[in-house]
């Protein structure tokens, strides 16, 4: 039996103001090429907590869609208690990215994320200053 | 040491128009049977951007309050960006998969998954059509 | 090569009436010690269908505004579908909690979790009484 193989690494994406949304499938699929890995998963996990993970479709609207239903979760306006100790002004950053949760684990076959055609990976920065934001990356499996 | 090992599969279920919800508990159960794996993972990825994976009690009232509660997440009837473009009539589906999320990390523990004796894993449809869904299982582990 | 090892446990923490939340970084990284695992991954996942897990910045402010959010998803007093067949009263539990998700996947590198600095790991109860609520934890990966 071939044995299962395992690549960590980590991607950097520069952000702007939340919520701002990043694609990162093609670093993704970088990663799984300098991994060889051909038939396994990979997890993406943000580092930080005002970011957050998911897929979506990558055109203009649908994100422009889901800033304003992000927005709407806990939006910038309202009081917050953590404003109340820390006066950071990002208490709706925290409550959205915990509501979207900060990790995704996809498939990997034939050496490629196995995701619909129009489904791209998605980093988004819920904070309220533009950051580059780390995901780790884990790919798990057999290579080719 | 036991050598880890890695099985991959991917199951179908054909989903009625959005929100639509299907136990996939059974085929899940079914792989990792296939897999003999025994302790280990199962990670499972919705393909496409207008479905979503989670886990409910299934039965028919959670399962019509949880429709109704990812339908007020993302009416059907607002204006959204992707249909400027797009005129599938379909924004509100791509906005609450990626609320929900795509994938999910389940523990398998003596063959089964490890999940409470109420807890299913369910699919979401969330487009505006009926929909044959793909979802990507990779378990990890040790076999019995 | 060096082999892939996997360690599957448990860890339990006793919660109060939902929304509550827990902070389980501490508990995690014992297992992680414990595993030997210095590089890979870990996949939690909360048994049961009442429960979910995130990350958040564990200080009070941010987890009194995130229940509040929760309790905003779907509140108590609604009328659920649940409660028609069932009259248990944590219809709205079900909801959370499915929304929220039950599992996270996290980065282990130097036999550590690859968190932020004020990003903990988070066990939610969302059901309507106190819970001691059950996680299943399996760390995957290379030992140092």
């Amino acid at each position: 039996m071939q044995p299962v193989s395992i690549y960590c690494q980590s991607i950097e994406v520069s952000l702007r103001t939340g919520p701002d949304i990043a694609d990162i499938t093609t670093a993704l699929e970088q990663l799984i090429g300098e991994s060889r890995i051909e038939t396994g998963q990979l997890c993406a996990t943000m580092v930080g907590s005002t970011g957050s993970i998911t897929t979506i479709e990558y055109e203009p609207g649908v994100v422009e869609d889901l800033k304003q239903a992000i927005t709407s979760l806990a939006p910038p306006g309202r009081e917050y208690e953590h404003e109340k100790a820390w006066h950071d002004g990002n208490g709706h950053s925290h409550v959205q990215a915990a509501l979207l949760g900060p990790s995704i684990a996809l498939a990997v076959r034939n050496g490629s994320l196995k995701t619909g055609t129009w489904q791209q990976v998605v980093a988004v920065n819920h904070d309220n200053h533009p950051r580059k934001r780390v995901i780790e990356v884990t790919v798990t499996g057999l290579a080719g």
